[in-house]
């Protein structure tokens, strides 16, 4: 199956695309960025259309989602919240699941703890996904990191 | 020009249309349910596909829509950001703009005063809209409230 995974926000989303077979294979990843320049109706267009471009390429089986509970303040949470409705309204229209876990299932899943620096993420990222070089920028990390995740659990049968 | 007003929400999304001429005129109003029994997904498509009807339907100019900075709690703020992240993409894909008032900015407008309470809005509402009955529910009336705010911002020149 197919995993997109997604770290959702309004100048960058992070993507991750892997395949879970007997081995986890990485497809794809990078970002999908929009300019602080454009109006926000602007800048979730962009991300809708490119989302829909990487959907109808890999037609994901699930789409992987960080669920965010704490936010530093509110001008975060709001802008980001705005971007993963527009990503969960991706998902909706084309009937593909969501799955959503929080940073610490993610960093449990990847480095088995859950204090895991971003680097050592990283790291096992690259381990995992046998990449060449360490997976960057950090927002494509994140979603290689949350598609993993999601893999994980599939596996445990969640 | 006619003015789509909205307020957003998972369960309740309202909506008020009205047509500003020489004289305001409602063309129509009412809310947009989803159920909690369905996934956040599915809720959110439900409002694209019902919100992307009105906007086939009356064709709005602008959209108004309520920017709320304070809220009670994130449980509350996450999910309406999410819906409000919908509504401002089914903008961008048509290329309508819109407009962003806080609830002091949509009382003044409506009640000449700040603090005027929600059956005191939907009064005025009803004088000004000319219209039989108290506009209800709460949520269609406020998505009435914003798109008259919107409209005596226009005549402003705002």
């Amino acid at each position: 199956m197919i995993i997109l995974g997604i770290d959702p926000g309004t100048a960058t989303t992070g993507f991750g695309v892997i395949k879970h077979a007997k081995k986890l294979e990485c497809l794809d990843y990078g970002t999908i960025q929009t300019s602080p320049s454009s109006s926000m109706p602007e800048r979730l267009t962009i991300l809708s259309d490119k989302l829909n471009g990487l959907i109808k390429k890999y037609a994901p089986g699930v789409m992987a989602v960080e669920n965010i509970y704490f936010f530093k303040n509110l001008k975060t949470a709001l802008p980001v919240s705005q971007a993963k409705g527009v990503i969960l309204l991706a998902a909706g229209k084309k009937g593909i699941p969501i799955k959503e876990f929080t940073p610490l299932q993610v960093k449990m899943a990847v480095a088995g703890y859950g204090r895991a620096e971003k680097k050592q993420v990283q790291k096992m990222i690259q381990c995992l996904l046998n990449l060449r070089e360490l997976p960057e920028p950090d927002d494509a990390a994140d979603a290689l990191a949350v598609a993993v995740c999601c893999a994980r659990g599939l596996d445990k049968g969640l």
